[in-house]
């Protein structure tokens, strides 16, 4: 399948050659490629610069977001909280229209440092947000309570017996997410949860995800739903 | 042990019969108890008058917050979001000082209906302003990610493997509640969750915990951490 995945950071570099592997044909989408191509210095947290990522993964291209967004049937979104609406403006409602987006991104506020609060939440949501700027999209919450190495591979944490949520207006679009996660990356409990509106859950949960995350010093760390 | 618990709705109602039980001498505090006691209506969730409730829990005690707090050698706070912090000006800082509440509370706005949203959170929590504001007091809070009736007894929910969480800014009153949650209530797994600041994250988990409760209709749900 066409993929499109919006974004170059570290959700992009793992969910992108996951897919390849799978046999998808995968495109990241970012601001300007030839820049982002270009960068070859460490980012803030010490990671390699993108081109020498990209180098030992040559088979996944890389465009603007209109071009990620254009060549994917399937859209997912990897980009950072405030990245994500101006990311999907640029990709444009033609190549939006119509499509699943696969939403990934938490509204993280990293302004006062480490542990980021949220900048949208409680009464609203950025899933909510992007759904409502952008209707015709059928925007699918989901993966963005775990690590990317545990959204592509569920097995290293807990043998996999964890739950992941996923939210939308879109009862089909939802199903298809479904069927998606569990057949590609191998996810065994994942929960149809509610309408966008959910996705305040799910975001609010990032609050004790972070702590969790500070506390045992690790983010390999997920929760199972016990009822 | 002379416990005091504030507030006689369903957390105190749970709690003090099992401390009874349990060979504690239990007092609820109330604003005013002869009006409390004097109620022969519903309540409005259906549940029965507290005055029938007393009649079948008559070795609880039922006194003002003040009373109740001069009770208790540990004290718990089982009220509402909003009659926290007026239950314990009424409780009076002679009455608290130096010793630890758990605090059960959770900020819910239920002004707009169900699902309730926060009223506090984020950058906050209702366990940070009672600390703020009873600075002599050991605040302790646990319990408020789950239902009375777990709180009490984990085991009935997945045989008690799932996962509580005990924050606050005094390592010993800390390890004092984790060693009651654990010998009185048959806690398995109970985290030392950070100081005070960690309670944005558990009372946060809320957000989470009302939704999958609306999702699978019931509140006899909490989550186990994996890592």
């Amino acid at each position: 399948m066409n993929i499109g995945i919006f974004g170059t950071g570290m959700v992009g570099q793992v969910l992108a050659p996951k897919l390849v592997e799978l046999g998808h044909d995968v495109m990241l989408g970012t601001r300007n490629p030839a820049e982002t191509l270009a960068r070859n210095e460490k980012d803030n947290y010490g990671n390699p610069p993108f081109s020498e990522w990209h180098q030992n993964n040559p088979k996944v291209k890389v465009g603007t977001f209109a071009e990620a967004a254009a060549h994917g049937e399937l859209l997912m979104n990897g980009t950072s909280g405030h990245g994500s609406l101006p990311a999907l403006r640029a990709a444009g409602e033609r190549n939006l229209n119509g499509k699943i987006l696969i939403d990934i991104a938490n509204p993280l506020d990293l302004s006062q440092g480490f542990p980021p609060s949220l900048y949208v939440g409680n009464t609203d949501s950025l899933g909510e947000q992007i759904q409502r700027e952008f209707p015709a999209l059928n925007v699918v919450k989901a993966l963005n309570t775990v690590n990317a190495f545990v959204m592509v591979n569920p097995a290293i944490l807990g043998n996999g017996d964890h739950d992941i949520f996923v939210s939308g207006n879109d009862a089909q679009a939802k199903q298809t997410v479904i069927a998606f996660l569990k057949s590609q990356f191998g996810w065994k409990d994942v929960i149809d949860f509610g309408d966008i509106t959910y996705a305040r859950a799910t975001e609010g949960y990032l609050a004790l995800w972070i702590r969790m995350y500070a506390q045992f010093q690790t983010p390999m760390v997920t929760i199972k739903v016990v009822k």
